[in-house]
């Protein structure tokens, strides 16, 4: 019995781990998978303390999970132990389904199937093993609990997996603006017609929250060089995978796998035939298999894929360009004939060159199924964007959609 | 001209890059090199915000050269702006010749060649590249050039170098008893008689310093667990390499080289014979080639590789037990014994399952070259551990040695 | 010659003063005075960390003047050491005209004229005593200075002293929504057609410090509680005035002088008629003899100044509403009917128990003359409301007004 | 019920008062009088930001034991609901008989008689308005209850109240090298039989803690401006006491009351004969009372006295010089004549402007009643002095001794 019990967080301090079931899932291979994933993929190419991973992530919102139940008992929130367990599992496996590079290649090994779906894969392989101990924690994943609000604990908009990665990013990244006062946050929070609702003297942190997500997108999420870089690797993997199956491509071990095998739709992630499984295959996976695939790959005859893959992992990367309209057909057209004679590729290659497309961001949605709750001091509940004095709040809640082309400088 | 001018490091806010010369070696790929290199290697096994890299450190060092050599010169220090860039040249690169996992592999693919010595290998490969821009740098950093005091800010008891990891390490890991006040420290230098002194009302910041000097390494670098990682890892590389020349062994390009020629000595470091060099050939090795590996090794045929990486990847560590003598060596190999039982492998092969050495610390030198001074208000120099008004320093600076014993605690 | 050079600050840390002169000033006794005044008066009574004084201020917006000073130059804007002075030297004075309890009873014992026509009394004062060391500073803190930006790093919306003020006293108070990256601002000012203006990369940094001043207003400014003691100690001191008129009253003698002489307009405060003069008289007045006054006035045989005053010194605080519209003379009339009957008083006398104002707030206004400007890439300048992607500032220059009631609770 | 329950703590964040006679004792106006006595006297005449109050302390500790409680409870520590308020209330008052300035002034009103003996005093008065509910926090307070354990949290070398003040007293100095992790020390405390001890790997924790203590010491409680401040201020009350007797002096009303009688021991202090009390005129007395006065004695016909309330009130110390051993006596007369020549004063007199001390710091006792426990991982409690790895401890429970002597610089 020699398990740890308490974690050293450079973001909070000392972490509680308090049931011992949640020790036997961290330290499940599957689960210790997620330190070799970064939480923000290349984003450490501009802000280089970026270099923090899942695992600390799930184990910070954990924490917050922890937090959120004590305070909420002592408002006398009506939280039995197994929910307290249950709900500290759900958020601690709720990032389970993330792979290499986490949202970036999101798509790209296992299509048409989202990591929560994953994430709920291997929560159930897990459930398994352990004799069914993790039920009550799928259930609430999976919102087929009766609470809804410890649902709403692990996915809303006021969530405690939002409310770990605002804070941790903001502190990894040294972007001070998105810094807020997560663990103060919940000392407001109360459980009130089994919503979650924060008291009234909170509405001014909320605001900050929101205001701190915005800024968090605006300077690290949606960074040009960061898109830039990590619109570089998804057309790396897509080289890759298209001259893997035309003229066979280097791969570790793991990565071959999802070369060779389409895991393009749930059906077929699910499907028992594959040996190993796409969810085991999936299990060996992680960032390193990426980089050490560059610098191989940085050597392939493959001119497009070794250039891509050399640029990637030496960090000279492609410019970015940023508008608030799409870019003209005739425009981007003109780039790749440009590309395509400077670098002496074909125009259809020159794709992996020259490519645009939209990012978007909403800080707050009023139609949100899990909308921000005010408990006003009448006692009634108001959504944030009505009970803030000012309009902000609306302001916030409009999208705002925004244009990029990306291309290699030198041919300009 | 699209070169970046400043840099956000979550530990001291805006970095500023002064000069070009910076950021050319910067963009190098063997400097981009240090992004895949972590600071302290398997760290993070217990500490798990430890993800920060070496690239995250010489840049802070490099800041905190900038910062010392700025309030130098408010203070009259004659620092010319050449030996300003030639001392940021010296401590931007004095890491470069680190490999994977920084110390704890550093006499595993490259032996009798110390990490300083292939640091200036690289220096005088970017030297030529660069037209002997460098020149100065070099000087410093071999501390062959006349004004003294600046290779002592690159290395010397009080350099910027430890004043950046100690801050750093202590960032990341979240233990804060290691925490110092490095940008506090070097607003208290003086440059006298050509040496760093600290001004005497700095004398409690430097007795804090090294205060937790001695808490980070028991802490964190000589941590019980931290230790049992980073010699089952000596002990795997070893196994791998043995396997590679008796059996052949699954490794990434960059790693077969090391394992396919022994790179035991300068000579061969440096002999132009081999192609590539080995220079060339370790600016290609990091962190997850050795993960990689691992990932595959523990699928070995070989049990012992096998099982050593199974246990590392999955963080399924041995035992580490510490004393203030030698392990008895009947002790050790009755252990072995068992292990040789439990594990069905030959006791030859139990070496690597159960092992012991000596760890050593020593916070602060009396006999270095570079002492730490202070400047005592009556003008005179001391040395800190005879200024100190109390015997802690003299404390401070006794070594103290203990011994460890490593093995798989479920054979017990 | 044993004059401070370095001052330590909670906030910042080490504070450099760079010029003798800047001495001077500070060891003045007039300047020491503001040691005695607290930043935000009765604010502790809510937020029992806000004790820090007017010292303590004005030191923290001359430092991050050095900053800013340090910054543009850095970027080559045209400052010579003589403005570099008097830019500190004038907001190193800005705050001298400041009295007891700051702006809550700025206009109590000097009416008509501000705190500015006060401060500038002072820097005419201590001019002559330095033999007109201070003309340049006098200029720019008048606005008579040709280079016009450098006034407006005295005062603008973006100036040096909302800079400290807003950080510090979110440090001190404990709001860290408040919280705002003061020195982080200063490295993206630029001198633009002798305008100061923000680099676009620090849109969302203004966001944000915009943001935190909106929330300090309504968290801690305009706090219920904190304006409550505030409007106390006004109505306490009309009291005093009033029964020092018709009956004599126990004053320090720092204040009976305003007391007994009405200094109401800026003829009589300038006037050399009085002997003392009035800014000599003021000179001796700060925060100690309001409350030894009160702790005596406690005992008075007046009912309403001794319950007023034992109230303010015990905390024992009457109830302050507030509402978006203002309250009804004839619901204010039944209070005070109310409290008349109570306290056994007269029901002119329960207007000193009973009483209703309206509080305003704008957290950002674009008919300013000092606007905040962006540099945007394309070099031109634009006002942040128009700059900022989403209309959120257009929101923060909309003008808050908000009416509150304060009366004793126990009355209802 | 309008009864505030949780305070904005800038250094701890929120602070959570969990029972409600806590306020009651909090809104009592004998407590509210802390507000008005900062916690380290004229400390902020070297450390501008301290200006922290007993107040602020109080609370601090009051957090502190709450948080402490708390964890020992969760690690099984027998404590019943009415044992953890009591213990509260022990600390929130502990500190009830601190006078104006704290330490400084400690002997100069009330003689013969410690802090803690009037505190009691308090406790007492207040137990009896409140019907003896502060029965078992008295008991605790003068450890007359069985759990010995209780009272060395509110008062041993490691007790909540010195964890408060360091913790604090470095956050307002800005002197972080004293900076300690109080709320972490206490997660590593555990109680064995009826001790509390620290466990084993919080050691370094504590090494920390002592060395923070003894910087504190060092850089602030003994600084040499500090001293010098705190020695004229005493000089300056005796004198003024002189005066008083013998020719009438000015005195705020709450001060004459302790011109006027001489409460030189434990029985005047406790006698009912005065009226009103001894207490009850202490209660009265805060920082503002000495303050004013200083202000008045400035125009005051004795020169002595006038000469030393102007330099105080205005910031012109004294010299102050320290050294190992007593200063000679010759040397002393001799600058006294010096001074009684400068200043035109009788010899006798000019030993109000020159004097000599001792001053003395031990940071660690080792015969303390309760010395500091390490719960060895055998299940053994050790002395921290012992249980340390090497010798840090044993040097700082050395007493050091050192001597001033304080002088006008301008005589030299």
């Amino acid at each position: 019995m020699n398990k740890l019990k308490i974690i050293n967080d450079p973001v909070y301090g000392f972490i509680n781990i308090p049931y011992e079931i949640l020790f036997d899932i961290i330290q499940h291979p599957h689960f210790q998978r997620l330190r070799r994933i970064k939480q923000l993929g290349l984003t450490n190419y501009v802000y280089p303390g970026a270099s923090h991973t899942r695992f600390d992530h799930v184990l910070g919102a954990t924490h917050l999970m922890n937090v959120a139940i004590k305070e909420l008992r002592l408002k006398n929130a009506d939280i039995s132990d197994e929910e307290h367990k249950a709900a500290l599992i759900a958020i601690l496996m709720h990032d389970l389904g993330h792979g290499p590079f986490s949202h970036t290649l999101e798509h790209s090994f296992v299509k048409n199937i989202s990591h929560e779906e994953i994430s709920l894969a291997f929560m159930k392989k897990f459930n398994e093993e352990m004799n069914g101990e993790l039920d009550l924690g799928i259930k609430i994943f999976t919102d087929n609990y009766p609470k809804k609000f410890l649902h709403s604990l692990v996915s809303s908009q006021l969530d405690t997996d939002r409310l770990d990665y605002l804070r941790r990013d903001s502190f990894y990244t040294g972007v001070t603006e998105g810094n807020i006062g997560s663990e103060r946050i919940l000392k407001m929070l109360r459980v009130v017609n089994d919503e979650i609702a924060v008291e009234e003297k909170g509405i001014y942190s909320i605001e900050k929250f929101l205001g701190a997500r915005r800024i968090m997108y605006w300077q690290v999420y949606l960074h040009k060089t960061v898109v830039a870089a990590e619109q570089m690797l998804l057309k790396t993997i897509e080289r890759a995978r298209k001259q893997s199956k035309e003229n066979g491509v280097y791969a570790t071990a793991s990565l071959s796998y999802f070369f060779d095998n389409n895991i393009f739709s749930s059906e077929i992630f699910h499907s028992k035939k594959l040996l190993p499984s796409p969810l085991d295959a999936f299990a060996k996976l992680d960032d390193t298999d990426i980089i050490v695939s560059l610098k191989e790959w940085s050597n392939s005859e493959d001119y497009v894929l070794a250039e891509l893959s050399k640029r990637l992992i030496n960090r000279n990367l492609f410019k970015l360009e940023i508008q608030n309209k799409p870019y003209e057909e005739a425009y981007i057209h003109e780039l790749r004939k440009k590309v395509s004679k400077y670098f002496k590729i074909s125009e259809e290659d020159s794709k992996y060159f020259v490519f645009s497309e939209s990012i978007k961001n909403k800080a707050y949605s009023t139609h949100n199924l899990y909308r921000i709750n005010i408990l006003l001091k009448s006692g009634k509940l108001a959504d944030i964007a009505e009970a803030s004095d000012i309009s902000n709040i609306a302001t916030l809640s409009e999208t705002v959609e925004k244009y990029f082309l990306c291309y290699p400088k030198e041919c300009m």
